[in-house]
């Protein structure tokens, strides 16, 4: 199921968190929605699910309106930081719930998942720590086998083990059943080797959509004495710097060419989340 | 100031949260404090900071005990992830009611940090985000000027912009004003550029304390086919491996030695994270 939000603007008052943003997503492919806290993200996710409706422009499923349009909406999972599910509910009664809204929803993964993660399914769900509050949605999330899951967090809480189990279990559930998913997250060097394609907002406006690699292949940081390094970038572009003492980093937006570095300098590849800090700051 | 743990023990009921704990925190350090959700790690802090008392054992503060002793209590300053502030309370009035608990805390630098982090002091605690509750509990932190400072859990749900800040203040203000600091986190490859030593905490045992850079040369991983891999690693110590189609990397705790090396394979650093989670999973 593909997603095409068109010319979407979203103002709360004077306060504009959406500003005109156009973006396709495709079927089948992982996206990763990358963004400060309040860039607007959690708007945008919102606006897909119809949870809010845009001030301006609209939102396709498929090519078929997202508002009002209950058949649409049953195939996007929506994973929120707010929780949904009523306190007093244990994990094994969420899981039956979930089954009511998304039919497709597979009781024996989610029952395999709860087992791996320690999840214990006669638990209250206001009784989870913030992690395993996680580690449910999480959970539902996989094994909904909706067309679209959107994912608002996911890791939030999590301990390395779990963070590791989740990528693993999300790539799992990816090859055997493709789906489009949607990974909002501040963890982005974690997340970078399961993102195919990065989507930036900053400031509620669309700076960036690319597949990863080409992101990283576009640029590198360079480092040395900050008089070496200021000479040659000069002329390029710079997205940003790092100095420590008198050392100094310098991230550039240009494809890098070895052959033409002086001495003492040293070329590194971007990471992911550098180069979000950079674009972002 | 130092924090000497003696043989401490602690049972809530049935369960035994810390099995006769053992552990030496020196003066003007900064520890890392390792551990999956529930191994005892908030356990630890909490008995550090007399907010609960051991079932077996002691703790000294600079040889002094912990226990009724507020002299010794006022020296430590704990960042605790429940929030211990009134709802009602703007961030201007809890820095003012900071400074009644701990005469060093250092308003000028709290505002210049709320500058830098956005965080506008005339919000309303309660109606901070996740994100801005850290940061307010960072400033405090950083801004107490107690000589122990523990944090628990400090970058959740910060954006990696201000968990980068976050960083480089913390790193600013160690060495402007050595103190010990205790960060427990489960984003530890980040963490590992700040920690000096690391205390590994599992099921509520002391499995591990070292230099962060003793451990990493104590190990490396080796990929390639799983038929080499599993030939070269017989008979060494093994922590753990990952699979991933017919390839393999197995995680070895010894130090390496290259010239040894089987050509098909290779051989990379340990990272801290990747450590820690084949050492507690």
């Amino acid at each position: 199921m593909s997603i095409d939000i068109k010319a979407v603007t979203m103002t709360f008052g004077k306060t504009t968190a959406l500003d005109n943003i156009s973006l396709k997503l495709e079927e089948n492919k992982i996206y990763g929605l990358l963004g400060r806290n309040g860039a607007g993200k959690t708007t945008l996710l919102n606006l897909i699910t119809n949870r809010i409706f845009p001030s301006n422009g609209e939102i396709l499923l498929d090519g078929e309106q997202v508002m009002e349009n209950d058949r649409a909406l049953s195939k996007i999972y929506f994973m929120t930081e707010t929780n949904f599910y009523p306190e007093w509910m244990t994990v094994r009664k969420a899981y039956i719930w979930t089954k009511e809204f998304y039919p497709e929803f597979d009781a024996e993964y989610a029952a395999s998942l709860s087992e791996k993660f320690s999840l214990s399914t006669g638990s209250k769900i206001k009784n989870l720590s913030t992690g395993y509050q996680s580690i449910l949605k999480i959970i539902i999330s996989l094994a909904s086998n909706a067309p679209v899951v959107l994912l608002d967090e996911p890791v939030l809480g999590l301990d390395a083990n779990h963070r590791e189990l989740f990528y693993k279990e999300l790539i799992r559930a990816y090859s055997e059943r493709p789906r489009t998913i949607v990974i909002s997250t501040h963890l982005i060097e974690e997340a970078a080797d399961i993102i195919e394609e990065v989507v930036v907002i900053k400031d509620g406006r669309l700076i960036m959509q690319d597949q990863v690699e080409n992101v990283l292949s576009k640029g590198y940081s360079v480092s040395g004495t900050a008089t070496a390094v200021d000479s040659f970038v000069r002329g390029k572009k710079v997205l940003g710097v790092d100095t420590l003492g008198g050392l100094k980093t310098a991230y550039v937006l240009e494809t890098p060419q070895k052959d033409s570095l002086p001495e003492g300098l040293e070329i590194s590849r971007l990471d992911l989340q550098k180069l979000f800090i950079q674009l972002t700051n």
